[in-house]
């Protein structure tokens, strides 16, 4: 009979079902950007909401978007008790390059305490993590101390595009007081943090073109613009030689860092030296005038995410490409806005152009950022939770990466959000080998209980 | 009974044999630089000598090299006359990109009188064509004017490295008074050109790598370095604002084009308007200060090839990519040494390059630049055959691919050589939708036929 087991005992006791359904999530390719894959996010999608109504949770569907579909599922027993929205994403970020990961991306493997595998850490590790809080809640104390209402995406990785939709059309079903995403990550190992601040992101593509094919280098080269070459010359005035970004406007409506969050932000466990030998880069680089903490989190950001130009096979193909390409993103920073940043970035890119060749400029992506008041109260809670389950007060941090969502969630439905992650930054979140430590599931799990505990004492401010 | 028709009936009685013969070396994916072609390269290989014994050529053997193999036939009947060594290249560039060919790049198909299909000018269409010519006075009159030496080689378009140790090896019984290649364009369509001087290459690669994997562009962008970002940055400083390389000592070899050969140049049927119209390019480009056929053959280049880095694929990947990859070519002038050239572009490229990143140069390619003196009377054989088969002077003129052999004929075996070529420089060469005129294969042949009987008469100067 259920409900013998104390909360925390049957958390303890049910350890490796836990993992087992973890790893059920994670050997589902559900890569949203490839539409090759697009049945398997529907399969993944299915997953989910068998785990949701597994826990416990009521009214559970996989709902259509006109994208990759949502899952939802609620549970209201709580009268008169606040409402926390969960929030993850199950879809995950491609695998490329393949030939870099120890253990195929699929297949969860475990290597010193930690599951490798694509969606480890983002996000699938942490999402669930939650579900199975509250499935340890239900069989245990056969209720939960809040109501509880859960959204798990599957477009996450490229855009949220169908998120804002389905959140303007379910306003009522939606209503709820705080919205809680586990999508970050702890400041360091055993350092449990709460996130108060995101960046936002613009990413464009950039297509340049010369001739109507590829020529031949001997025949053609010297007289002919070579688009790559022009791409190099178009990026390299992007930045100036302090890093700052040189489209016009672009720093305009950032809000600097204050001197208090500067003082928090140097208050933080973190050894530059340490950070670039970790990473194994010969140097470390960046906008003059900010620390690297700084840098990645406070400060707006213009990368190069991919190029592709010409012949990229092995040896020596002597060809004169005709077209060339280029990702480009930025992370930006309130109040900056995406559309804007983009059309400020298409704008400078084609101004920058010469007139020898064509330039065509695409949004691809974009995000606003996000920054919730310190002082808000649903943090005191998540804090207590931290200090119940760590036994230390949580570190408040800006983070670098981008959660567009958590401001449709502020925007559309007046939520707070309160954003406590259980993943570690050097989970190669991207990248191959991607990772998750199963220590940090069991206490992320073990913490969501303690925070809906917590939540029900929440009252707005 | 053969030798009751003239050369010229025979040429004309078999041309859709010819043809044929043509089609089938086309069809083999005779891609020297794809390991994964080894077996077409032997294929095609094997074609080529059985042609060339079909036309009455002599101890026709295909002899392994140490990398891809090299078909040789002669036939030496011709007592007291001058030996004549013809030298062509069966090995294809690769067909990528597959997708812009309008027909598959290895099924031979006519449009308008052209044959399309990867090595179809360059070079299997021109140099079969002296092949056809053999047989075709072998067939008619039963021997040849004069005696005749034939090299296919089966790796020019990845720098020809074993031919060299082959013409070493074998000086005796290469010995020879001129060397024929046709390798090389017609200046325009029935403009026949023999070419003096062709440019030389220096190819490298550079590879840049920041830390030892891909990393999120939010989490970690801002404070680490983006190899792709430093890759824009080197390429851009290579050239200065009047597109000169800014490579130190790179013009100092230099021979510049005298004012002879620029009023030469002036005097070729070129509009540079009308060559921007057929390329579909917004406007040409080049070293300022000289026009643009002086900087496609007389002046040196520096051309992107490619360029890899990052997330290519389509959408948004929000990866800081961990390394860059461009290749980079020089085209080179006499008298410009490909290896210190290569030396110049990689020291140059490591002092530019950022402590931040690692960067590696590679040298993948090499080969001198090659003049013969204008006045040689090889050439004038040369300009005669063309009168005799076109009716007009020959054009004399410098091209801008590398034939980088002909170099090692001159140095190794003292070889003077003409460079008559029956192809087109529209004829996409190195790009998709090659093909060749079949008109100038016909007209090609009869050149070869015409020119052999012209060097019957060559005195060495």
């Amino acid at each position: 009979m259920e409900g013998v087991v104390s909360v925390g005992e049957f958390v303890t006791q049910n350890q490796q079902r836990f993992q087992d359904e973890l790893f059920r999530l994670l050997e589902i390719p559900s890569v949203s950007t490839d539409p090759e894959r697009k049945g398997e996010v529907v399969r993944c999608a299915g997953e989910v909401a068998r785990q949701m109504g597994q826990a416990g949770l009521q009214k559970v569907q996989v709902t259509e978007t006109g994208g990759h579909p949502l899952v939802y599922g609620e549970w209201l027993g709580a009268a008169g008790q606040p409402t926390v929205l969960i929030y993850g994403h199950y879809d995950v970020q491609p695998e490329d390059p393949v030939d870099l990961w120890t253990s195929p991306p699929f297949t969860p493997t475990i290597r010193d305490g930690k599951v490798f595998a694509r969606g480890a850490t983002d996000d699938k590790g942490q999402f669930i993590a939650h579900i199975k809080a509250i499935e340890a809640l239900m069989k245990s104390e056969g209720k939960l101390p809040v109501n509880v209402k859960v959204v798990i995406e599957g477009e996450e990785e490229i855009g949220s595009r169908h998120l804002a939709p389905f959140l303007e059309k379910n306003r009522e079903m939606l209503q709820a007081d705080v919205l809680v995403v586990s999508d970050s990550a702890m400041f360091a190992p055993g350092k449990p943090s709460i996130v108060y601040g995101l960046r936002g992101l613009a990413y464009v593509q950039v297509d340049i073109k010369g001739a109507d094919s590829d020529l031949h280098s001997g025949v053609f080269g010297g007289a002919v613009p070579n688009p790559g070459f022009e791409l190099c010359k178009l990026v390299a005035q992007l930045k100036d030689d302090q890093e700052r970004i040189t489209v016009p406007g672009f720093y305009d409506k950032v809000i600097d860092l204050t001197p208090q969050e500067r003082a928090d932000y140097a208050r933080l466990p973190f050894d530059a030296e340490e950070f670039r030998k970790e990473l194994n880069v010969p140097g470390l680089s960046g906008e003059v005038g900010w620390t690297p903490l700084e840098q990645r989190s406070g400060r707006p950001t213009l990368e190069i995410n991919g190029m592709l130009c010409g012949w990229t096979g092995p040896g020596a193909k002597t060809v004169l490409p005709n077209k060339a390409m280029v990702k480009i993103s930025c992370r930006l920073v309130p109040n900056q806005d995406p559309e804007e940043i983009a059309q400020m970035l298409a704008d400078h890119i084609k101004k920058l152009c010469p007139p020898t060749v064509e330039c065509q400029v695409t949004s691809l992506h974009g995000g606003k950022p996000w920054l919730t008041p310190r002082q808000h109260p649903a943090l005191d809670c998540a804090n207590r939770a931290v200090e119940a389950v760590f036994g230390e007060q949580a570190l408040f941090v800006r983070e670098g990466g981008s959660i567009p969502i958590v401001v449709d969630f502020q925007t559309i439905l007046g939520l707070p959000g309160l954003l406590v992650g259980f993943g570690l930054n050097t989970e190669n979140l991207h990248a191959p080998d991607e990772h998750f430590d199963l220590g940090n599931y069991q206490a992320g799990i073990r913490l969501s209980v303690e925070l809906l505990r917590q939540l029900s004492s929440y009252q707005k401010p």
